[in-house]
């Protein structure tokens, strides 16, 4: 049904891996390798050059784009040249993810979602829909990133100032949270839907409000639909992480052994 | 000038009513029905396979999806297979729309708007730009939706709960609002703009602020541009509404009768 | 690398300059003028026929659009016919401009921006990503304004009324700002994330919150990341803006004699 080979560019200096599919209307450019068993959807721009390339068209080198094995990529995402992208990634429609992108493994990010380069992830880092995340942000392991939340790094626009927030592992960020520049936010952290965190913000907190305040511990919520306390999250969820054949605390130990 | 028929894919499943435009690079996919006088404009994907395609692409059976007649969907957007859209339906721009949408009669849907599936739609709603929908959502008759609203699903993120929001009748969400996780939104309320609900919100009534609060009936909302009481909103605006050519009285009368 | 001809359509009605570039899967339609030394990139429509054309595809002539020299249009941008775009017009990738949008010279938008058209803006504007300008707003020269800001023109909906904000000179309207229908804002204000603005407002002001308040004149901000006071920004920011080879206060001076 698709991947019927209409009106396909791939460039002769891409490395494609085996059994990978490319969908209609792709462009692969110059550089970009893409590792076995990988689903490039339709309408997909993969290794898009960086704006240097504009200047000097005739003698402008793409660098290296990275995808690696397992990767599914759907339909109309940009993907700019000179990022890495770990085992097992998958993306949404529309995204756009810029230069110096690092993801770790087993990383998603939804549909719309607006990645502007210099941004380095940890693994299973999983960003839902029309997430914008700005330059020099660096976001740990686990971190899922819900819709609409914005990531800035000008803390007093315009400037030539540019530094973005750093998300400690396994911390949650909800629906519409704006993380002004340079915030730390910790470990295990959940930031409320709305939220506009301007502070930096110690390990466990739950943060809501505008501006943004650490209110208690995560371990102090207690779920108003299941009357459970689901933080820190790991020991309650499960779906498509390391631990879902065991449990986060066998995982836990394991990784320390090793 | 458009409609040329340029690097088309219409799959020989698909079926195709009387008076129906297809715009350039467009791909209709197996088992998609599209009704009489419906446009589809250039770059379209219809029927796009579920996630389950990916899984086993050549077992994969496309669900069927309706497109009932009188549609415009304009360019570069993307309807998943499986979804239901009655008469008359029309969107924007890069709209995405995944599985199991069944959308009434009279329906618009804005540019970049993003409607994650398993959501239920009733007549003559009115979605504007870059609304976000989160699955298992049940919106009502005559409910318009602003700009960067975004209906959440999830209570304690990240979890195994799925809970939409519930929105009545003639319901108002304004720009930026969050509607939380299993809200039930009563008939004619207006939810103003950037105002985050988390509690369940009677009939007739203005919402304001974060945490959302019920401020006053909408029926003692005065402009402050005309000095009249707008809301609830029939019995003022009928543009495009059943009660274009008669009065909202009128129509609710006959209604009744019917 | 990219610009290999592949699926372009230009209509034999639109006036190409000299040295123009125009990307693969291009559609350029009636009446579209492009300015020397422009690039379009890949996959964008320019000159889209406004929702006219569909009431009588036949007898529908497409208003004139023109692009000024020295634009760079980035890929999968659509840009309706009937507006204006001034000298070194640049935006990023999925733009979305309607019709009656007229630029001025040195202007920039981001990423998914939404102009929904009539819609008049000065010279060096610069929009981020994910912006949504409302019709008939109206945006002086030196305006940056950062994602997810949205610009409202309904103070009662639904209405007919469509009253757009109007910003001056030099203002700042940072991330997830919501300006409410009608308001104006003054000249080198500064508009905090997330605030949202329902009065009128003076010049030279800071306005925070929800209700947005003014806070304090912008002079009396200080940095704390340099210790500096950065604003009137102009005074510590060039890059781009004419008045980079020399400084605002000589510019300023020669200005005012032109």
């Amino acid at each position: 049904m698709k991947f019927n080979n209409r009106n396909v560019y791939v460039s002769p200096k891409a490395i494609i891996g085996n059994n990978v599919k490319i969908g209609d209307n792709c462009c692969i450019y110059d550089n970009v390798e893409i590792g076995d068993n990988s689903i490039i959807a339709n309408d997909c721009v993969i290794g898009e050059p960086t704006s240097y390339y504009y200047n000097d068209i005739e003698n402008y080198q793409n660098p290296k784009t990275s995808i690696l094995k397992g990767a599914l990529i759907r339909s109309h995402s940009i993907i700019y040249a000179d990022s890495i992208f770990g085992e097992n990634f998958s993306c949404g429609h529309r995204v756009t993810i810029r230069e110096k992108t690092f993801f770790g493994k087993n990383c998603r990010v939804g549909t719309l979602s607006d990645i502007q380069g210099h941004v380095t992830l940890g693994d299973y880092c999983w960003l839902h829909s029309n997430v914008h995340i700005g330059q020099n942000s660096r976001i740990g392991d686990f971190v899922f990133i819900y819709p609409y939340v914005v990531f800035t790094n000008d803390p007093t626009p315009p400037s030539n100032i540019c530094i973005g927030p750093t998300v400690g592992d396994y911390s949650q960020i909800a629906v519409g949270a704006i993380l002004l520049p340079g915030v730390q936010i910790g470990k295990h952290c959940l930031i409320g839907a709305g939220a506009i965190v301007g502070k930096n913000i110690n390990d466990e907190m739950l943060v809501l409000g505008s501006p943004g305040k650490e209110i208690k511990n995560v371990r102090e919520i207690i779920s108003r639909h299941s009357g459970d306390t689901p933080y820190p999250w790991p020991y309650n969820f499960n779906r498509g992480m390391p631990w879902e054949d065991s449990s986060y605390v066998e995982w836990l130990k394991n990784k320390i052994i090793e």
